[in-house]
Formats: C-alpha cells, sequence, structure tokens
C-alpha cells in the first residue's frame, strides 16, 4: 500500500498549484456568481436548477462522481470521491455546502448589479468580490472545491474519501433536507461532516465554530374585515388588522428585552462560568461590532453582555410587516389583512416545534373580536453545539495556524445551518465549521463581498485541513475523531 | 328681462331629456372610466392630464367655457356658465368633483380589469357600473354635467350661474388646492359650492351630508441599522426597526380604544343630547353595517355608538405598513428601516397642524436608542358641518324630496373633503354636500361599483336642484342663502 500523500513537500505542491490557479479558480467562481439562485422566490426557479448543474459539473471536471438529485423543491447535488482500493483505511468526510442565494433585494442600493460579480478595490481589504452570493455561500463553496482540485491535479488523489452535499435551500430553511436524508442519507455517511459557511474571528484570525443557534420561523396574517375599506367611512367602528398585528408583536418582548411567550425560556441553561470566562477573554469588541452597523446601545436582553446575546440568548425577531398601502403618497385605506414574517433564533434546549406551538397560543390569545390569525411557512432546526477537544477538531486547529499564523478562535455563532442538526440527529455526524467570510461581508444585504484573501486563503485553509484529516487518522479511533 | 326657465313644464323636459339620453351619457361616463387617473401614483401622471383634458373636453361640449390650469401636481379643471347680459340677478354656485382615483390595488381581486368600465347585472340593484372611480368620484361628477347639459339642450341656458372645479389630488390630500384658490379663488367664488363626492342614506333615500372630519396623514420612517442585517449574525444585540415601530404603534390607541396622544382630545366637543337624539332616531343599522364587511363587534372608543364613533369621535387609523423582507418564502433579515403611513380623523375644533405636531413629539418621546425617525408626505384638512335651516339646504332637501319621493335624511360624513374645508376657509363658501353614493359602492377596494339608478336619477336629482336653486333666490337674501 502507497502511503497518503500527506507530507509535508506533499502540501507544498498543493498550495503552489492553488496559488498559481488563482485567476482560473476566480473565473469559475465568477460563473457561478452569475446565476440568480435565489431559492425563496418561485420565479428564480430554473435558475437554482442551473445552479446545481453548475455545481455537479464543477465536481465531475476535478475527478470526482457527480449527479443533481431531484427533490420538492430545489435539487441536490451530490458528488463522492474514494480513494482506489487498496489504500490504508482513512476517514471519511462529507462536505456541505450551498449553491442557494438570497434575494438581492433592495436593488436600488447596489452599486453594481447583484449577479454580475465583480473585482473591487476596497481601501481596508485590498480587492474583494462583490456579488450576491460571493460570501453565503459561493464564494466559500468554491474555496473547497479548489481545494480538492489542487490535491486531485498534484497527486491523482485525496487525503481523505470525500463525499460532497450541496442543497439549494439553506436560505429558505432547508426543507428538502430532512427527507432526502432520511431517503438518501446512508449514501453520505461519513466520520465527520465539514461545512464552510461560517466567518473568521477577524480577517488575520481564523475560527471554528463549536456552537450554533437554532431557527423557528412563522409567517403570521392578521385577517379583520372581508374588503379593504376606507379610513374614512369606516375609521372608527371598524377593526383594523394593521393595529391588532402591532399590539400583538408589540407584546413579543417585555420591558428586560425578554421574550414575553410563555415557556420560552424553560429549556434554556446558561452558559458555565468557565464557558463565560473564555468569551471574556476574547476581547471582543461590542462596540466595533454594532458601530459598523450604525448602532450603539445593545439592543437585547439586559444584563448579557454581546456576545452572550449572541451566542447563547434565544431571540424573538420581526423580519417583515406587510399590510395596507405600501406604494407611493397616501392611501386612507383599512385593510383586510395584515402580515408579519417572525423569526426565534433558539439555543440547546429549546425545540422548534414547541415554540411555534406556543407562538400560536399567544398570538390566538391576544386576537380581540373579528380578528382571526393563519400561520403559514413554518418550519426550523435545533440549536447545536460540538466537542472542540476531539482529534479531528484539534487536527483542523492545526492547519489553521499553520495557514494563518494564529491560533484560530473557538466561537459561537448567532446563526443557524439546519443541515448541521440533521447531520447529528439523522446521520450520527458531528460537523467542523470553518469559514472565511467576515461580519462586514453584507450577508443578506446589498454589495454583498467576499474578501479576494477570504478565496485564496481559504482554499489553501481546506488543503491543509483535508491533509491533516489524513494524518489524523493515523492517530486516533476513527470512531472517536469527532467525540472524545 | 325673460323669467328664468324654473317653471315646472321647463324641468319635465330636462327630466325627458336626462331618460332620452342615458345610453349617450353611460358612454360619456365609460370614456372618463378608461382613464386610469390614479394621481398617487407618479406612473399615472399622464393618464390624470388626460382625464383633465376629457373633463374640460365635456363641458365645452355643452356649453361651458372651460380650461385646464396647472398646478405644481395635477392640473385643475376650470368652467363657466354664465347667463346673458340682462337677466335678473340669479345666485352663483360652484360646483366640485374630482377626476383621480384611487390606486385599484390589488388587482387579482377585481373581476375584471379596473379601467374596463362594464354594466354588470346586481341581483340586488339590477344594473351596476363597475370600474375604478365609478362612484368616487366620475360616475358622481358626471351626474352632475348630464344635468346641465340637458338644461342647456332644452332651454340654452342654467337656472344659475355655474362654475366648475374638477381637481386631481382628491385621493392625494388636494397639496395644490390651498395655492390654487389663493391665486385664482375669485374667479370661482359664488354664493356656495356644490359638491358631489358623498352618499347616500341608503339605495332609496337621499342625504345631504352635513358635517364631515377633517383629516390628518403622516408617513413615519423609524431607522435603526445602517444597513439590512442578518438576523442570526445580528439578532439580539442589534436594534429591530419593525420592533421599535411596532411598539410605538401599539401605544397610539389605549385600552378603551381612545387615542393615546397627549392633546389629542383637547378640542373635540360632545355632539348636543338633541343632535344625539336626531341621530338615534335615524335607526342606523349598526349591525348590519359592520356585519357587510365581515365584522360584528364596534371596534372603536368604548362608550360610543358606531354612528358616534364614525361622525363625531376622531381616530387614529394604520393605514400601511412596510419593512423588512414582504416577498414569498422566509428571509431572516433585520431591517434597516421600517415605514408606517397613519392618517388621523377629525372633528370639529381640532387642528391637522397640531394633530401632526403632537404625533411627532409622541414618537420621539417613545425611540429607544439607536432609532430615529422622520416624518413624511404630511398634510390634512379641518371637519366641517354647516347650518341645514339655511334656504339653499331647504331648496335642495326639497328637490331631492321631489326626485325619491322622501325627505332626504341629514348626515354626517367620517370621511374628509378637504376643499370643502378650504372653500370655507379660503372663499368663504359653505357647501351643499349630495352625492348619490351608496356605503357598499367599495370605494378605494377592488371591484368599485356604482348603481346605474344613483348614476340616473342622480342626474335627475341635480337637475330639480339647479331649477330650486334658481327659484331659491327670489325668496331670499343671496348673501344669506348659506346660513340664516
Amino acid at each position: 500500500m502507497t502511503a497518503p500523500p500527506a507530507s509535508s513537500r506533499a502540501l507544498e505542491s498543493v498550495l503552489d498549484n492553488l496559488d498559481r490557479e488563482e485567476p482560473a479558480a476566480l473565473d469559475r467562481l465568477f460563473r457561478l456568481l452569475a446565476i440568480p439562485s435565489v431559492s425563496t422566490d418561485p420565479a428564480f426557479h430554473e435558475a437554482c436548477i442551473e445552479a446545481a448543474e453548475a455545481c455537479a459539473g464543477a465536481l465531475r471536471g476535478i475527478g470526482f462522481e457527480a449527479r443533481v438529485e431531484p427533490t420538492l423543491g430545489k435539487p441536490m447535488v451530490v458528488g463522492h470521491w474514494r480513494a482506489p482500493p487498496g489504500r490504508r483505511e482513512r476517514p471519511s468526510v462529507l462536505f456541505y455546502g450551498h449553491y442557494d442565494v438570497q434575494p438581492p433585494e433592495p436593488l436600488d442600493e447596489w452599486t453594481a448589479p447583484p449577479f454580475e460579480p465583480r473585482l473591487v478595490e476596497d481601501p481596508r481589504y485590498g480587492r474583494v468580490i462583490v456579488a450576491r452570493g460571493s460570501s453565503d455561500d459561493k464564494g466559500q463553496l468554491m474555496t473547497f472545491i479548489e481545494a480538492c482540485r489542487a490535491w486531485l491535479e498534484e497527486h491523482g488523489e485525496l487525503p481523505v474519501d470525500v463525499s460532497v452535499l450541496v442543497e439549494g435551500e439553506e436560505e429558505s430553511g432547508s426543507p428538502s433536507v430532512a427527507p432526502f436524508l432520511a431517503a438518501q442519507g446512508e449514501e453520505l455517511k461519513a466520520d465527520m461532516a465539514l461545512v464552510c459557511d461560517t466567518g473568521q474571528w477577524d480577517a488575520d484570525t481564523p475560527a471554528i465554530t463549536a456552537f450554533l443557534r437554532g431557527l423557528a420561523f412563522s409567517e403570521i396574517t392578521i385577517s379583520g374585515p372581508s374588503r379593504d375599506l376606507h379610513s374614512g367611512l369606516y375609521g372608527g367602528p371598524a377593526l383594523n388588522p394593521l393595529r391588532v398585528l402591532s399590539e400583538i408583536l408589540a407584546t413579543l418582548h417585555d420591558e428586560q428585552g425578554r421574550v414575553a411567550i410563555p415557556g420560552f425560556y424553560d429549556e434554556v441553561r446558561n452558559p458555565s462560568p468557565t464557558e463565560l470566562e473564555v468569551w471574556r477573554r476574547l476581547g471582543f469588541d461590542a462596540g466595533g461590532f454594532l458601530g459598523a452597523v450604525g448602532l450603539s446601545t445593545p439592543a437585547g436582553e439586559r444584563g448579557f453582555s454581546v456576545l452572550e446575546q449572541l451566542w447563547s440568548r434565544p431571540t424573538a425577531e420581526i423580519n417583515g410587516i406587510v399590510g395596507g398601502y405600501g406604494g407611493p403618497g397616501t392611501k386612507t385605506v383599512i385593510p383586510t389583512q395584515a402580515v408579519a414574517k417572525l423569526s426565534f433564533r433558539l439555543v440547546p434546549g429549546q425545540e422548534p416545534h414547541k415554540i411555534l406551538a406556543a407562538l400560536h397560543r399567544f398570538v390566538e390569545e391576544r386576537l380581540p373580536a373579528d380578528a382571526s390569525v393563519s400561520f403559514a411557512h413554518e418550519g426550523g432546526s435545533r440549536a447545536v453545539g460540538f466537542d472542540m477537544q476531539a482529534p479531528a477538531f484539534q487536527a483542523a486547529a492545526r492547519a489553521l495556524e499553520a495557514e494563518w499564523g494564529k491560533k484560530p478562535v473557538v466561537v459561537g455563532c448567532g446563526a443557524s445551518i439546519p443541515i448541521v442538526e440533521s447531520f447529528r440527529g439523522k446521520l450520527g455526524m458531528d460537523s467542523l465549521l470553518i469559514g472565511f467570510a467576515l461580519d462586514d461581508d453584507r450577508i443578506h444585504s446589498p454589495n454583498e463581498k467576499y474578501n479576494l484573501r477570504s478565496f485564496t486563503k481559504g482554499a489553501r485553509s481546506w488543503a491543509r485541513i483535508l491533509a491533516e484529516l489524513g494524518v489524523a487518522v493515523g492517530r486516533s479511533d476513527r470512531k472517536r475523531i469527532c467525540r472524545r
């Protein structure tokens, strides 16, 4: 049996390949960014299929078997590279990314069309890639595929067996993931998952994300009069659904900023004093974090630091309200309906379906006479946390330190990656969450960007992580690669 | 000097003319209804100009001098018919209507395109005219023009001197009226105004509207973060403008349904016991009024009847909220801004500018740290009330009784007609508010309609009112035609 090509010299040639091939890699990324694969808007369904085909093509182009698998929503891309028979046992990983992107609206705030990617000179970061999806998640996804490409070009094989799953509904709650994993999860099972959809600590410091908040979401429609009414002819005696909605939404939080839904905090545990001490030592710049988006005062629960509010406290947010006249000028209407889109960030212990059931009761109990409510577009995922002392996490930490010259910071993330919870719950896999996004990448906002340095050093980081994971298996029990 | 043709025989030939000419009159109305003159949306500016030209053309076609006068907004139509020199002194009236219409949205709730007028068989009313503007106000406007046409065709003259003012911004707060009346009001001054923009008591009972609520309106924009934020990455510490807006809007009313803005009721007087007794005797069907729009419980101030809530109590209404993601599906965003369109119905004594100033203070005092507010698209008009015992009102009541076989009911109206307040304040004219709309005409809503009977008997009513006003002057002092 040949030894796997994980020697220092083998890695060097992979890293050189990545440096040399950067312009071509950027060209491949730009072609993917040009596809408007907005999963949440049916108008872009065809573009989502096109993006899935592009991902499968990219995988086949570097030597993977890959295919596009239909679902009831957007298709999944599944790819595999496995070592030729006769190699020593090696760990297997499942890489996960998503090809879908957030809606680009409001379009008039983009300085250039969102699906015409370009390199822009940024005063702080040098060249940055500007396009919807550049950071979330097409740019990140391609860092991994480029790392695999370089390994395969230089050595004809990868240090570990790699499967790839690229989904197309991450931005709309991943409704197809659970049925897909239930039906075809066996094929995807690996020793662990690698997920590239998170961020660095700062532009110079890598991070491994060890805990993620969960999510529950719902769309509330309050109905009143059977048709839109003239507010002069009916105003006073007629129930106004916008007023009902505002009055209910205003009771979602108490004066301390706590969510007022009964039972909401029942399963929430506080971080240990040790955890809090580690977080304190991170020296998180709360003022800078808020200041970068025009804010100065933490608006969350009283008595918790900004980092606690982000990593260990659940939230209730109003993501959108639509009702009545929204066009230019004045229309004195009492609308027949008012709609609010709500989402809740969850922490370990909270169950999305229980939170949504409590929301339903909370709203229903507050309805005045003649008002009714319906709930739609609901879903969610639990929060998760990982053991950072396990071999795979330590191997990744070594690789990141070698690339960046600094130990990675172990962080939480306020955002949800529903698939991570599914990997644990359905396939028994923990996830190594490593990404190269920055807080100011403006994901979900106009002018989303991804630093060119994130893209190039991201690919180099994955090349190193693959090498370290290939070595790690020699020193540890495969079954225990993720949990001590 | 010839006597004016106000004899019973003269009137009969006018009424015969109207009956005979109904199909042609309907055709003229349909051509006006086909013009999408939505004043509040800049996309329809050209259509507004086209509607103004059409109105001027209609007036010239029946013998008026008429012209289209530009304003900073939509043009005014001004027309005059004056008796030949040598006639005895006669009263003069200024007729007012508006050619602009409300936006037709939501379009998918119309059973036919809103600007393709058609006659539809209604199970309750027989034939009805369905189109945006059929009732508010093009159909009503044309009842008067057709009455004048018939008088002029039959007798070559009108019983009174008539000026006509048709504006194009009634549905967007009439911003050009004040400057126009200030500059050219002298030309429009008459003994009284006739306004056809109100309704009947029911399908068989005419009404004269003696009091109108006023209006104040404002668009509130709450701003927070400098850009849209991901609710996972920022949710908790980041201020959410939709939450701020909801919490402020929820405090607009107290638990009794009273408007909670300090000073809001300072100038509000209660109707006299006599007035309340008259209203009580009207036998207003509050259950039917609410039931027709899917409601059952009066939602206004506790302790006031539905009629009081509509005619004598001011309101605060939320007419629209827009903020965050409003498209299909989910987007977990914390938006940079949230906007609410508010309007207040006012009663005599309340000053729009004072109400808006109090609103500003009310909102500003409730802003949390990092939130700011701006106010836009503001305006309003005072409420008004008239003396129903004055000669002109009595003359109109006689005419309506002759046409409908029932005495007209004297009513209030919850809606505002800003020009009526301007006529009183700027030109010293009271207004005779007579219209033939019904409560279920769905004005400002999809499938707006105007009963064919309203249109034909409306024109006949105006023909009779013109005759009665021509006689009334012989019996009364012109200066006192509207006030005893």
